[in-house]
């Protein structure tokens, strides 16, 4: 999340004023790639910055909330499914700028495609923080904190769950030697389609079709991995139930 | 399926004799894009084309097939869950041309991107099929029928029941006012991923990192949705087993 919004902000002329790591080295790395200067010690941050953006793991938000007190600029952070009040103890202008993306290290994404959620604690705050989020992204939307964590939830089913299934179409490709490449086209056109219609307007497959036969079939060729048969009996019944 | 398919042989050049279909009426819009010409009687079917290609429900497969015996051209189905032998009693070359991919009714596919699995009754009968499927894709493998339905489950785990999940996760999203738009990004980002990365290697969220606390928080928003909670826990389960 850090090493995605700091090159984000960069590639928009944004001035970098320091990037504070736990870990200088890794500090380091993204100063480099963004003509910034890595601290790791609390007492050499800059004091001055317009907007401090903690991109750290949610538990160590507070934490970190703990040594931005008493600033000018707004302290933000950047997690779906923390409070924007994790912030209340800074005493300053805080908010929440949290893009509804997933992050890998190895590969680019582009921000200005990304709905940008932003929280402010109150309008002036909101105001400084809309503007920056804009620098990166024209899909910036007014999100409090009770809609953030849906969010979070909704992208767990659509996102993490997915992935998850990927893997396990993986796993039963390669216990019968097929390779997973097969199925990457079928992979990206499910996520195309429903960029255009609504899910429950293209849903496909056996269960929708109400196919016993096939269901059957797919069931005997996972007799060797009960834990999917699960999962296979559990969403085919929820898509039954949904649309039969 | 019949669409696509007879749109793609016509962009390249194929002669398409004629559109049989059991309704003269489906058959002419169809005959009508591609300059071919419908038929519904089975005694005004052109028994000399080179292939007949059926793109028929699975169940209707059989009774077809009983149609179209004694030709000399070669008989071929387009389904993932048919074995080939549902053609045997042609009696003459048969095979199947299976094309990995979903289709709609409203959305063009490139089919150039889509992998054909191809299996025929015998060599000869492989040469001219290879070569009718290359001339619509060069993504062209040999699949045999067990190997066809395992592809087939793993489409239903990768395609259908994440297009579920999309469904789901608009189910949340709307009963918390809020807009599936939000989600799309991510949909589309998460099945990018996979197509240069391994799932297994890109998986995020709360589960694989066993974050307890955001699994509670999840559950608690979904606690008008029982099944969802069920759902939601089983694929937490499978991940935490997978990788913890």
């Amino acid at each position: 999340m850090a090493t995605h919004l700091a090159i984000a902000f960069k590639a928009v002329g944004a001035e970098l004023v320091q990037i504070w790591s736990r870990d200088i080295r890794n500090g380091e790395i993204l100063a480099a790639l963004t003509k910034s200067t890595a601290v790791s010690d609390w007492n050499k941050l800059d004091r001055n910055a317009d907007c401090y953006l903690i991109a750290v793991k949610d538990d160590a938000i507070p934490a970190v909330a703990e040594r931005l007190k008493g600033l000018k600029g707004i302290v933000v952070h950047t997690s779906g499914a923390t409070a924007m009040d994790a912030l209340a103890q800074t005493g300053t202008g805080y908010g929440v700028l949290y893009p509804l993306q997933t992050f890998s290290k190895t590969k680019a994404v582009d921000l200005t495609k990304v709905p940008l959620c932003i929280e402010a604690s109150d309008p002036a705050t909101f105001e400084k923080l809309s503007a920056i989020a804009h620098l990166i992204s024209p899909l910036v939307s007014l999100v409090n904190s009770e809609q953030r964590k849906v969010l979070h939830l909704a992208a767990v089913f659509a996102c993490n769950f997915s992935n998850h299934l990927y893997a396990l179409s993986h796993t039963i490709l390669e216990h019968y030697q097929l390779k997973f490449e097969l199925l990457k086209p079928l992979i990206l056109e499910t996520a195309e389609k429903v960029q255009t219609s609504l899910p429950e307007e293209v849903q496909t497959g056996p269960a929708i079709r109400n196919d016993e036969e096939t269901m059957k079939k797919h069931m005997a060729l996972l007799r060797e991995f009960p834990e999917m048969q699960e999962i296979y009996e559990m969403l085919s019944k929820s898509i039954k139930k949904k649309y039969l």
